[in-house]
């Protein structure tokens, strides 16, 4: 049996009940690296918070890991209970799906626990779920790679009124263009894209295109550690977010559409107060 | 302290560690009833279940309740610890954005605690969760009331290729006919509405507003219990879902739009197989 388990978004204190009963009765314990195992405080220390909690040893699973390996989990989870952890919910991201495919393939039986992720925790701020378009991802732009293909999907988003989650960069385990050239396998130090960058970004991408999908003025809401005891969370637009300073990752950013009564009344907590300076603390909630 | 606590999807096992600890800390502990207790496994046994985990009692809140007695849970929560039990994550529905925004103006602190809801969930069925569009909300049909303004935004995400969440009416604790026109309040069994129900309603929309948003060949998948154990989740036309019993509620139904590879994959071990008779056990995932 394979156990896909959902750890929710702040630390080991957000896994459920159903989550620590499957993971402590399995054999085998894997967790998977290439999100964000800093946001969710877990350095070296942080995993064996995990391990103690657990009762039991962790394989930590960066992408290449488990690409590279996935036929010895699927084997292991073969003739005995295998648990693959992942930050937030299991499907996420493609990866986790990958993985199910190929058990399912082989006829191992999947059960999957599921967990918050920030999907639906984003709702925290008073904007309807269900009021979203397509969420967009924005990539690190580099000197010779700035592509801008989330643009058009902003656009359509802001016609229909929607708001739009937007998913920042996350590069982990990148390998270094000098370890490339080398070929021997260095990596680049991990990068999350901050709030700011997001938004800098986008700014270039609307003055190259031009279609006036949002502009400085455009309402926005920054998001940072979703799910921690020492979230951040500011709603302002988008020349106020530029001047604030989220902190640590993960970051993410809500682009906000046409707003009800209630929505506006709920944003109004998170918003930027004029006269003071830079941002107050606008994160408990 | 206001806690506004997600309890999951299935059952009390998927309360998280830190909401646990946090109900078992509060002084007066609510649960909202107005979404799918009964889905929850929560009869009256199901409540003592969740009292037994928390070991304290728990004030049973119907929406009605929620909006009368506002005051009483916030006057508690100024001075003491209250715990207001939300099935799934607790921003899926609006009626608890209105008690956080008056717990918020009074200057109570608002704690929330995530979980997975519907909205995250779906992932399980292997379409990606960034590729939907608007969620849809679909009313039950009577004979004088047939609105269709699902309809628009539906054809909206077939338009750009996006999967569309269709969330089904619930009509818990409706005021019968009978007793409005006597002046007392007596109630109609609470309704749930089936997949099966949700994709009769919607051929007949297309079939009156004839834009060809959808068909009867137009791929779906149907949900049950979605998180339970129990959960059944079947890949198919809307003609043929039309035929699959779902059993007991939640049900809700996805539009699938333009499918990546890993998506159609993935579906695949849903789909309805054809040549047995009826649907198969698809529900394991």
């Amino acid at each position: 049996m394979l156990y896909i388990i959902g750890l929710g978004l702040g630390d080991e204190k957000d896994i459920t009940l159903r989550g620590l009963e499957a993971v402590r009765k399995c054999e085998k314990v894997y967790m998977e690296a290439y999100t964000s195992l800093l946001s969710f405080g877990l350095s070296t220390d942080g995993i064996s918070t995990l391990e103690d909690l657990y009762g039991k040893p962790i394989t930590v699973a960066d992408r290449e890991m488990v690409e590279e390996k996935a036929d010895e989990i699927l084997s292991t989870a073969r003739t005995s209970d295998v648990a693959f952890l992942v930050v937030g919910d299991p499907f996420g991201a493609t990866t986790h799906t990958d993985l199910v495919v190929r058990a399912k393939a082989l006829g191992i039986e999947v059960k999957v626990v599921h967990n918050a992720s920030v999907m639906n925790a984003i709702g925290i701020c008073g904007l309807q779920l269900y009021r979203y378009g397509e969420t967009v991802s924005i990539p690190f732009f580099t000197d010779t790679w700035r592509p801008d293909s989330f643009y058009q999907k902003i656009q359509k988003n802001v016609e229909l009124g929607l708001h739009t989650l937007c998913l920042l960069d996350i590069r982990v385990k990148e390998p270094s263009w000098e370890s490339l050239s080398r070929g021997k396998k260095k990596y680049e130090p991990p990068r999350y894209m901050t709030v700011n960058t997001a938004i800098e970004q986008l700014l270039e991408v609307e003055e190259k295109l031009g279609g006036s999908a949002y502009n400085e003025e455009s309402s926005c809401v920054g998001f940072a550690r979703i799910g921690s005891e020492d979230q951040k969370i500011v709603a302002g637009t988008m020349k106020e977010l530029l001047e604030v300073d989220f902190g640590a990752p993960l970051h993410c950013l809500v682009i906000v559409g046409n707003v009800h009564p209630v929505e506006e009344e709920m944003l109004g907590f998170y918003k930027i107060r004029r006269g003071t300076k830079g941002e107050k603390d606008n994160c408990n909630a």
